[in-house]
């Protein structure tokens, strides 16, 4: 097959009306799939059944009663698991409810309404407050910060994460750049792993603001797709080391281990930050959910046990990226519009169209049933300013749902990019 | 027994010695008990165990699978199950996690932060925000509205909840008045139940706020200890009927229901709040834990299902109430130097000791082991002006425990009144 840029305007135009043909054959489907979140499958959610039917004893290995009031910080085992998935001491842990993005979200909250330990004053008292957006990043992560208002700079990614020349510059001569949201291993959407030289930047680099936040959302930390399972240095140690102990926030969550509805979240910190936020939680909360952290300790155990569950999901999961990435090879790769990331974890695949594009491929799948996330979704305010990325999530279809909705995107694709040839060269 | 108001010096000084040996022996049993949190007993978490085991399939019944992400006003049949508790249409009402407080936290927070639907603008723009606190109430109530720098405003309480004449004067003249605490039914720590006047009244009220929020902290609705079922108007349709539609948020939770650590909580509102609120709420939350949700609904059903399940409660809990009410009659009546409250629901007892006592009752029982809520507890910024009121909270210690902490506690009201007349007539 020729590839679309060398074809003539005839070429194309009978391109065109093959590619309404075939789209054409899709809408008669009534097709009703959904590839726009990063929805564990039925599959995935049934590992941890088991998780709901084996305890029995809601009392906690120092005799704390997981039913009561009480224990803001988390049951103590809790707190080790998730102390050890952090790469953090269990002091240094606060174990939440079941929503990591809600606790990011009351930290950034914190910092703006009442300061951080090394604070000069609350972000809240600032004209104006930037935050740093690696980009393609999560949507969720950045609204959060547009949502308080605050100004989003993006900072483009490459295999090694964020762009630290650049990032390195802008915290070096601006107070008002209060912090940067990561997703260190297996980012969404790209599925990059950030490298040792970024980790140890991001922790050593002199900042303007004195309480600079890294926002180290571990939510895909045992996420691997392959043998490879990719990891990146403690933050939390680097940080020390560099003598900004105070600068990293880390979170996870099991969402994607156990159930996104009703998993466990947590984050860690220093000390010193622990105890400044466990001081203004007291305010909010008396305890969290400690019966659900009881149940996920006795059926995840520790790390190991974590990684052996993981692998349940990697069977359900890895055929389920090659299905889409084969397709894209197969369908995408010989016109020569496209290019996608081949993550080694995580939720999602980065698919590259044509620039001026990728709305109109949403709106093209959209129209035959099939919901992607929305183009633009990765990037701050949801502007894509070369409108060319889709963030693919692959995880939720079944492999039939998914080859389906694969096709459609991939003619969907190619519709878009020749409509836009087509109209570029009238 | 001669009251001690009529007893000279020489008889003061015999009781205090009389008092002292008592309360030395007390000293040597050695004692650990806490009567100071409104904490279930483990016998009445165990009254929900079935719960945990009863549900197989978390399907909802739209098909919504509670596992995953989504739905963030809460399962549909949840949803359902609070409105019939809280008198309000499902739609109406967002199920959220395991805490009420957070809820109202972050309501607080709303109309701090960005105002509600009614507002001219958010409350952190005006130079001062004041709160009416009815006294005495709720601790943690109070706290979360002067952790936000508000000023909190006493509102004395009679039988028929709180001094609505000065409730009214104050709000039709003051627009800084934002709102007022309220736990209608079986008040923390009175026990009192609001009349259907002050009902009224609080939702007829012209306020000089046009976004004056009545919190109503339904936490004890179905908290009885009586054969008589105490219940108020339903404040959503009394608020309506008098064109302020918008002025009620409503709360309660299961947490003295099944469990306090992992309880479902919910709220309730105007349809245009709950619109508001969950505009907002979608930046810091994907969704609550709905697989608890389900087996809360499975469990109870519905009101009439909770309310044959808070008969068992009242089992566990009426005797420890006489036990307590008992002691004082026997110990403190013939002395003539205190009252008490007699409550016909909730968790509480209010102890009246003569006026600059309390303190020291806290500190006499604390040095023997028994800890009580810090006297003044129940008052803004932990101050009650009159050092004599005490909340006691019977649930949770055995009734065994309990009599020796009641008898303890009755000596201590003994000796630091006699202290305290000794004092006086030196």
């Amino acid at each position: 097959m020729e590839k679309y840029e060398n074809m003539n305007k005839e070429a194309l135009q009978a391109e065109l009306e093959r590619l309404q043909q075939e789209y054409h054959s899709f809408q008669q489907k009534g097709l009703k799939l959904d590839m726009s979140r990063g929805k564990p499958c039925p599959e995935q959610l049934d590992l941890s059944a088991e998780m709901l039917r084996m305890v029995d004893n809601y009392i906690g290995e120092t005799g704390v009663d997981a039913r009561n009031y009480g224990q803001l910080e988390g049951m103590p085992e809790a707190r080790r698991f998730f102390g050890e998935l952090l790469g953090a001491n269990a002091d240094q842990v606060i174990v939440c409810g079941n929503s990591s993005l809600s606790m990011m979200y009351y930290l950034i909250d914190l910092g703006w309404r009442a300061g951080f330990v090394d604070s000069i004053r609350p972000w809240r008292f600032f004209n104006s407050i930037k935050f740093l957006c690696p980009v393609p990043g999560y949507d969720r992560h950045f609204r959060v910060t547009e949502y308080f208002g605050f100004q989003l700079i993006s900072i483009p990614m490459d295999d090694n994460g964020p762009d630290m020349d650049m990032v390195e510059k802008l915290v070096r001569e601006d107070e008002t750049i209060k912090g940067i949201w990561c997703v260190p291993v297996y980012s969404n959407p790209e599925g990059t792993v950030y490298s040792n030289e970024t980790v140890r930047r991001l922790a050593a680099m002199e900042t303007a603001a004195p309480d600079f936040r890294i926002m180290w959302d571990q939510a895909y930390a045992v996420h691997h797709l392959t043998d490879e399972l990719c990891s990146v240095p403690n933050i939390l140690e680097e940080c020390k080391a560099a003598g900004h102990e105070d600068r990293p926030l880390l979170f996870c969550s099991t969402s994607k281990i156990t159930y996104p509805g009703a998993g466990v979240a947590a984050l860690a910190a220093s000390s010193r930050n622990i105890k400044h936020i466990l001081k203004n939680l007291s305010s909010m909360i008396i305890s969290y959910d400690k019966m659900n952290q009881l149940r996920h300790v006795q059926f995840l155990k520790n790390k190991e046990g974590i990684m052996e569950h993981m692998k349940k999901h990697r069977t359900i999961l890895e055929p389920k990226f090659n299905m889409v990435k084969d397709t894209f090879a197969r369908e995408l790769g010989p016109c020569g519009i496209a290019h996608w990331s081949d993550p080694k974890g995580g939720y999602f695949i980065s698919l590259y169209v044509p620039d001026g594009c990728a709305k109109r491929v949403v709106e093209l799948c959209s129209q035959c049933g099939v919901v992607l996330t929305g183009a633009g979704a990765a990037y701050p305010y949801g502007i894509d300013p070369q409108d060319r990325h889709l963030r693919i999530a692959p995880t939720f279809p079944s492999l039939d749902e998914l080859e389906t909705a694969s096709l459609l995107l991939c003619l969907c694709v190619k519709l878009a990019t020749v409509e836009k040839l087509l109209h570029t060269q009238r």
